[in-house]
């Protein structure tokens, strides 16, 4: 495993799973104290006591740290590619298969939970979900589109996606038993292109 | 306030604020235990020593003795009337319109908010949300307005609005401050109107 990790640096601790550990840790503590966009990824590395390019080899990004270090339960970089690869015409019904193909997988939906449901009482972690969902999901995702309104629609996408979350795997509304995915997907795909690209006024 | 109030009757409490709060007491432990549609205003009576007449006296229905005992933010009938009054083609909006009616005033939305994280890990209080969502807000609502799939109808336009709530209300993604209530309404309005009377095929 050493052999493609970065040398050792004076006084740092040298590139093996106890520095990847340690990057992980650092990263957890510094999410939940800076949330996702005041986080920073040279503290962390401080924090870690490790070098910032070993950051950068293990996880890639500030995204992949965050997905490592939450346990979160897709690459944006894939939702992008998936939603995308249909052209701009086909972007609602892309979305919502690429939600279900995570959500339909019940250990996926673990961490993501956990975090909505810290997020009613700890602003921090709303502000981290917040920060990742704009920064990292949607907004990335519609500027690919040249949407115009793009805070406006990116809110709407979540709040078409939580909302699914949260009635089907929370609050058992829109139930799994009686609605397969493809029901649902069938349903919510003309909304999602609507506040992707389509008009916001009725 | 007695002179209004049910005949006493033997071994049972008389009808004065103390019967009141008993039947809340009895009412909210009812609810936690058995969710709604399991909850009975007999043994809600039972258990608060009065008759069950007292029920209907101060509370009119198991859905008012519901709004009472959580602090629910709106009578759904209200809201169907506010909702109906526009008639058929303008469902959405007017729907839309009740939701942020409630939803805007801060004060209201602090007991449904406490349920809906209590929900995520309390599947009681997840199945006492949705009974009341089902049975009283939604289904009603689509039953007058003469709608099929009344029950995949019910789940998504809970979809869009509890997706409100997450997204404007607790994770500040579509915030507050940057956009005001009608520009939410304006963009989440058809597609209150699709799903509670449009074709559900995209």
């Amino acid at each position: 495993m050493s052999g493609d990790e970065p040398r050792r640096r004076r006084g740092r601790r040298p590139g093996h799973s106890g520095s990847r550990d340690a990057i992980l840790a650092a990263a957890r503590a510094a999410f939940a104290r800076d949330a996702y966009a005041g986080a920073s990824l040279r503290a962390i590395a401080r924090d870690a006591d490790v070098d910032p390019a070993l950051i950068s080899h293990y996880f890639g990004s500030k995204a992949g740290l965050f997905i490592a270090a939450t346990d979160w339960p897709f690459d944006p970089d894939e939702g992008h590619r998936a939603t995308l690869a249909g052209g701009r015409d086909d972007v609602g019904r892309r979305l919502a298969e690429f939600f279900f193909g995570t959500w339909s997988v019940p250990e996926k939906r673990i961490s993501v939970l956990g975090l909505l449901q810290t997020a009613f009482t700890d602003p921090t972690v709303a502000a981290m979900l917040r920060e990742f969902f704009v920064d990292e999901v949607f907004e990335p995702l519609l500027t690919r589109l040249g949407a115009d309104q793009v805070a406006l629609r990116s809110g709407l996408l979540a709040s078409q996606l939580h909302g699914v979350i949260l009635s089907r795997y929370v609050l058992d509304l829109l139930s799994q038993e009686a609605f397969d995915d493809a029901t649902v997907i069938d349903a919510i795909a003309p909304t999602l292109q609507r506040y992707a690209v389509g008009p916001l006024t009725g």
